[in-house]
């Protein structure tokens, strides 16, 4: 798999691209990853990329000129292209299991102050990361490329990724490791019983806890099988009794 | 403001720190920001600061040990501390609003195969960025101190931030900036006639259908005035008749 990715603010990706997981997915030729400095598509002998706003208003905008003209340097018929704008679709993880199909991913950056309008017209889809507003686009496509990149085979050891949260729409179970008592705060029995049925069943649990006590809204988009039904009555009912 | 972030990949913020706001805001005396390396206060020679999680599984966790030191060397009455994991609470332009009121925010950057959830404890919040998961806590703790600094007095034009996405509830209108007419695509007529009420009434009502389109969640969290719902009405109007 091939990213590219379009900002204004290449040197801001050294640190990321540089980071463990992506440099060693990039030496094994998992994937590549290429910044394109949109300011190099700039006419003028000043390099200006940005102009101010019809209508009106604080802030420059970013034209449409450089972004498109840098856009057709790149893309091919393989690509797909995203913007990173606060306007667009939510990134979620799944929309990270379908960005890693794709041969070539371009990802522009917006301007921290915003992006003509029209290249809208030129791109595959809009994404958000959050309803947070970032001084730009960048922060956005490294988390975009990140969570994909370490979805690519090889990339990471496989069985961490599987008992991720939102992998089966749940939270993660908490997770312990030595000493078995820090300051005080042991580490919950049944995890250091060797049982693998009991443990399995713990971590089933928790991880409904989990989601049920901090993101009550993914429990209501996910079909729970008999068993987790019956776990998650259990756990209102001692949440009920701990109340008491 | 000061912002300390505890991680195992300091070298990671550089290009983050360095970022034109970010550096100015740092110039200006608007934000100190610190990177410590949780690294430093491991025990044994050979550094290690995670160990193989209780009750068996894939990856590496975190350590109580040289993370609880590590905040402890750097917490003070005045800290509040957050830990960027998947199980924490999202972020939202709000959250950015109440963090920007503490003295000194401490974020902590959780480890991309798990952190021991005694650790949790010693945390006023846990905070997750969005629903998809990332190779570490860095990106998210970027996310984080961005979106806070560039909302602390004298970062960006105040003038910038009153109309952006959800800082009234809603997305942003579409932005232009010149030509008036690119590749075929022309700027709204309203937009070049100078009449600021026109222009004003046309950008409210672009930025209730985008966010009608986009994003009509945000609306249902929203109380419209009078003017907005009319404004509603009429593009619900709009639309049924453009699919007529």
């Amino acid at each position: 798999m091939k990213i590219s990715i379009m900002t204004l603010f290449p040197s801001m990706f050294e640190g990321f691209i540089n980071t463990s997981i992506i440099s060693r997915a990039k030496a094994n030729n998992i994937v590549e990853i290429e910044c394109i400095d949109i300011r190099e598509f700039a006419l003028d002998r000043f390099k200006h990329v940005d102009d101010t706003p019809y209508g009106g208003g604080a802030g420059m905008i970013l034209k449409c000129q450089p972004v498109i003209d840098c856009l057709n340097s790149i893309r091919t018929e393989n690509s797909h292209v995203i913007l990173m704008a606060p306007v667009g679709k939510i990134f979620k993880q799944k929309m990270a299991h379908e960005f890693k199909k794709y041969d070539h991913l371009i990802i522009i950056c917006g301007h921290y102050e915003g992006i003509d309008a029209r290249v809208y017209d030129y791109v595959d889809e809009l994404v958000s990361i959050g309803d947070y507003v970032l001084t730009g686009g960048e922060l956005a496509a490294m988390v975009v490329a990140d969570a994909t990149i370490r979805l690519l085979k090889g990339s990471i050891d496989e069985n961490s990724a599987l008992d991720e949260s939102f992998e089966n729409g749940l939270l993660e179970y908490p997770q312990y490791t030595k000493p078995s008592v820090y300051d005080g705060k042991k580490v919950p029995e049944v995890l250091l019983s060797g049982h693998h049925k009991n443990i399995e069943q713990y971590r089933l649990k928790m991880s409904l806890k989990t989601t049920l006590l901090n993101r009550p809204d993914l429990l209501e988009k996910i079909t729970l099988d008999d068993r987790s039904q019956k776990l998650l009555v259990e756990i209102e009912e001692e949440l009920k009794n701990d109340c008491k």
